[in-house]
């Protein structure tokens, strides 16, 4: 016992390493030369945009936070609904995934002109620089996670609190803060960017004929401003929900699954804990070993980034072994043939997502070519691939249910309580190794908009082409070793939202025994009949033939579909008002397009940012809402129909939508490169509506959805109290 | 007793008389002028074309038919796995629904140059022709649909089959035979005439700036052919399979329901096909309504129509309640109930897709709006707008799921065995009683593509823009009424498939039967241990946490999606053959565009014969390989999540898909009608690029999902015996 509390202590020591390398890279990367004057005016309007958006964001979200706080603090200390530390729960993870999200902005911000004025000399130049500062990103998502688990953890045990079960549920609800705020940064920042980026398209490359970033489009600086507050900060904000998601769901089923023997329960439930640990440590390891040569080729950039992050991902598929075994964990073979299964998983998704958006491959050439007879036909060919590149990731994700769950109980398929308890800890136990070295994968991910951003700025800095040339081919770089982590994010995602439903169940007892206690005599009753999850799914009848059921898996699924369609919506009608601006000023302002008359950027940006506060708020809402009145008219099998529905047709959707936005990305800069005609050809002009089209799919809707599965999950855990009370 | 058998004899009078009146009307149409010989020309190549092409699908279905048979001739003699009736009825069900595609395209590849004719003179006499010849479709349709039920209801009795679970459970597979065919002939006859219009689209209305339809455009042959052979001969077979399986689902249910009672079994097993008898004759009196009047104007029409329709549905309500009371059928009230509940969900959802797809509402209009800023813009709006119309049919056909359950088991939420057979009864017979004015919603969605065939037909003959006027007038009338006639198919195919779950368990355990009768020791045990529906959940673990079910719901989710994208992917190509083809004869052929030199409609006419049969296969052999894959390797856990997953998942996309591509159709129609600009403005271009994307997206993809679902519980249900060979 001693021993393993002693282990728990790298927990906070390895969260503070990564901070304070997440402050040494920061201050090694200020250090750096910003360039010309006007490459640093540039980047102050873009990172007074940024931080002017982002400080209007939290304003809004801050509100929301208030109200569900105070709603929260009524249920636990009103009604005894749930516990007291809830609500203070829920507003730390808020605040610290909010945090993770400004911190790496920031950097970012600060970053770019830095590697628009490296990549003046030299490419990998640009790519220490870039790379470094996705690093700070990465560390500080890791960091703040595991700072706030480890807080929470040592409040709840210093106060007192007993139960392991209790405990794990009641981190649960900082998860809810944390996806509260990503769903917010997500749709928020990709609504932005998309309005900004598709507005500036439209009308500044198929109307006016200028390129990406020229400083004559007034809606360049909000474009940049838009890569910042939703690629970087949005992602900041979605992948610390991931981790500190996948990290506590599976410390919860720990708890419930080896609930009989304290020992091995309290083991479980930090095992999760210190395998992140040790993840952040190879992290770090596998940043140094992304070392660049003055000079290096495209090649070795590529090997050397790709080296780092294979590297960490399979050290801590060995490092599993190890910590499983020295921690004693019961079956520690098995459970650890559950990492490597989710990292093998999570390896095939990042593959087929670059097969199928890759424009080496035959699926993207295929679309870039159908632009040979016209726009309609490049979309009907992304649709069609979008879609069909979903069967690899569900298919994958399938075996990887199947296999982390058997490997975890010894290959028992028969759904007994144990077996039950003890597959579903190696599929959250998957996940968290998935997650475990996002210290690297987000580092070679948050880059990518670094470089798209220092691209702007040489641009509109007009350093000439070469140095765009540079950037333009470290975010080429970014987006291949990216697949990878992009497939561990999404693949994860899936795990944690499964272990999500355990814990809903185990939430659903809670509150049950809570009113038990409280005097309940046919709480009482219910208690004694859901005492595990077999006879849990039996009392409240979770049947595929109860129409409960069977309407919330519908809810779900439409749940998906209505939340993107509304994001998408918001995108066009946000990136119509911006065209027509961008129009009226080519109009008004004489001389704009001569490069004489200064556009009025301002206006722009003004545009973006009241567009995404005022779109953001209703679909936001609306993933809180669903779940809620769902488990109030359907009740528990109503919810888990909803959540497994949601689920399935949730996973499924954002794949095709980011591939398929991912793909017409990607045959947009295939006709660039040179084929069939060009730039300025009418071949480009159809794969820019492609692009266009996919602008909002790849960076709003889709990416929105996995954080919508388990928003949803979160929420009917935190309300599993009011759901009870219908009972 | 013999009441009840006597009043079974109305279903195949009824049946005869609407095959008499089918006839009746055919010669009645055949007797019109066909007009001038040009007319006359034109329409004989559409109909050789159109007749060519089935015959050559016939010839590949024909194929698949005999090796399934022969698959399951060895099953049911050599292995005892089915009954002996099954391959025959599976055969039967294949060649009633060829026929009534077969029928219904021969009648309106006649009526198409007939209507054109009328419409010379005036607007009513072309509708009266169109129609009454889409009443000829509709009433093939019931006709054959019930004679087939008929038929094989008094072979199977007269054989002496004594158990009616037996004799039920034996005709549904004539369902799967119509629903194999029924998936051929839509994805076949969906890439056909998509591959044909998206072409001739493309090149004639966006490259070379000519109308719709006009005789220079070498493909516009093609596009007529391709109109009767997907939009009149698919829908045939697709609805052919609606309205049996609807049926013969509901029968296997009442068999099941009260198998504890012979008379009431018996009378419950009948009740579906008598409202489907009466509901014949109240289409006939609903087809005698729409009378035309001589110079009628447009709004007198669309009532007329209207309230054909509209009265036909209403006195199906009232008859309900009289047939199920005169037959004695248990809680008739209430049943009659579940029947108004399917109405009224299907008229909700019909309202619900006028309005997501009409432009006389807001959602198509903005689409409409969007093309000011590009074709980019008019694919996002289009998206965002069918993905939210989602919302409305889903919380519908939820509603209608939990009312006509409740209706039907005296609102009973307790899932026991007895409440869940009755509910789920209810869910069945509301559908039956959506379909069962099918004899006349089927002539309203019919006569629109013959109406578009004779606008073709207007507009290469030359006739003058008052006629094609006219033409154009009758097909947007058929719009508006058919948009309650979709409400009632896709709600319908909803409840019918979940009809078709129960009847899954329902053959399991015959199959377990027939094993234990055949000697198992272990299926007698198993036998013994799900004699109803809440202990077979039980025994096979079919709940939401085993991860078997989970991951059944995953691949059901992701089937819809890979099956779409394939249908896209096939459109998409079969497109560019044709794009490419054109543009050859346009460069090729002198002066074709001046008039003066004939394009070689027949190459066209090959390519898309070629391509639909090609590309066809595939996707449909997917739909039969994953129930059976899923069902080994799964077991009944499995499948019954691939099925819940397959229809939440299936029927959400569809909806989406249908609606956006019908919104796209509209607002490009709009743009025609002079709004943004008008024909051959920049807005014009924009919106065609919409209409062109959402042509596979409705025609093809969105209708065949419908009926994958379906197939998919089909399959599952005949290769039951395979999969308990694995239990």
């Amino acid at each position: 016992m001693e021993n393993i509390i002693s282990v728990f202590w790298l927990v906070p020591v390895a969260s503070l390493i990564a901070l304070g390398m997440a402050l040494y890279f920061y201050f090694q990367m200020k250090k750096e030369d910003e360039g010309t004057p006007r490459m640093r005016e540039i980047a102050q309007h873009v990172r007074k945009g940024a931080m002017a958006y982002l400080k209007q964001q939290y304003k809004i979200v801050a509100v929301v936070f208030i109200v569900l706080a105070v709603v929260f603090a009524v249920m636990a200390y009103g009604f005894q609904m749930q516990n007291p530390w809830v609500p203070f729960a829920f507003l730390t993870g808020g605040l610290f995934s909010g945090l993770a999200g400004f911190f790496g902005m920031k950097t970012a911000t600060y970053a770019s002109a830095r590697t628009a004025n490296a990549a003046r000399k030299s490419l990998d130049g640009g790519l220490r620089i870039a790379f470094r500062s996705g690093a700070v990103m990465g560390l500080t998502v890791v960091g703040l996670g595991l700072l706030d688990i480890a807080l929470w953890y040592i409040i709840l045990n210093a106060a007192g609190v007993n139960s392991l079960i209790t405990i794990t549920t009641t981190m649960l609800t900082f998860g809810m803060g944390a996806s509260t705020q990503a769903l917010f940064a997500r749709v928020g920042g990709g609504i932005y960017t998309k309005a900004a980026d598709v507005g500036a398209d439209i009308v500044g490359k198929v109307e006016a004929d200028i390129p990406e970033d020229d400083p004559r489009n007034p809606a360049t600086i909000a474009d940049n401003v838009g890569d910042n507050v939703g690629d970087v900060a949005g992602m900041g904000a979605d992948l610390y929900e991931s981790y500190c998601g996948s990290i506590l769901s599976t410390a919860a089923l720990g708890a419930t699954a080896f609930a009989f023997n304290p020992v091995m329960q309290i083991k479980s439930v930090i095992a999760p804990m210190v395998i992140a640990a040790v993840g952040i440590f190879l992290s770090l390891f596998g940043i140094f070993l992304v070392r660049t040569k003055e000079g290096a080729t495209m090649k070795q950039l590529l090997r050397s980034l790709g080296v780092g992050t294979n590297i960490s991902a399979a050290l801590i598929a060995v490092a599993s072994f190890a910590i499983l075994y020295l921690l004693g964990i019961d079956n520690w073979v098995g459970v650890s043939f559950s990492v490597v299964t989710g990292l093998l998983a999570g390896v095939i998704i990042g593959q087929a997502t670059e097969y199928y958006t890759s424009h080496s491959y035959k699926p993207t050439q295929k679309i870039s070519e159908a632009s040979k007879t016209g726009a309609a036909t490049v979309i009907i060919k992304g649709v069609g691939t979008g879609m069909i590149s979903t069967m690899v990731p569900v298919v994958t994700i399938s075996v990887a249910i199947l296999l982390s769950y058997l490997c975890a109980n010894g290959f028992q398929f028969e759904v007994t309580a144990e077996n039950l308890s003890r597959g579903l800890y190696g599929i959250g136990i998957a996940a968290v190794g998935m997650l475990s070295t996002l210290g690297i994968t987000l580092a070679t991910d948050a880059y990518g908009p670094i470089a798209d951003n220092a691209g702007g700025n040489a641009e509109m800095s007009e350093l000439g082409e070469d140095v765009r040339k540079r950037t333009d081919a470290l975010d080429a770089l970014g987006n291949t070793t990216a697949a990878t982590g992009k497939g561990f994010a999404i693949g994860s995602a899936a795990l944690t939202a499964l272990a999500l439903l355990a814990s809903y169940i185990e939430e659903i007892k809670e509150a049950v025994a809570r009113l038990a206690e409280a005097g309940s005599q046919h709480m009482q009753e219910v208690l004694a009949k859901i005492q595990d999850i077999p006879s849990f799914m039996d009392y409240f009848q979770v049947n595929l033939m109860n129409p409960k059921v069977i309407v919330g898996v519908f809810v779900g699924a439409m749940a998906a579909f209505l939340f993107s369609g509304i994001t998408m919506g918001a995108v066009g009608r946000a990136a119509e008002d911006m065209v027509q601006e961008v129009r009226r000023q080519f109009r008004e302002i004489k001389g704009i397009l001569e490069g004489k008359g200064t556009p009025d950027y301002k206006r722009c940006v003004e545009i973006s940012t009241r567009s995404a506060q005022r779109e953001m708020i209703f679909p936001s809402l609306l993933a809180i809402i669903i779940p809620i009145i769902v488990g109030v008219v359907l009740g528990v099998a109503g919810v888990l129909g909803l959540l497994v529905g949601g689920l399935a047709a949730g996973f499924t959707l954002a794949i095709f939508m980011s591939n398929a936005g991912g793909a017409w990305d990607n045959a947009k800069k295939m006709v660039e490169e040179g084929h069939f005609g060009g730039k300025g050809s009418e071949c480009h002009k159809a794969t820019v509506v492609g692009d266009t089209v996919g602008d909002p799919f790849k960076d709003t809707s889709g990416p929105s959805l996995n954080i919508l599965i388990k928003l949803m999950s979160m929420v009917s855990i935190v309300m599993a109290g009011l759901t009870v009370a219908f009972v």
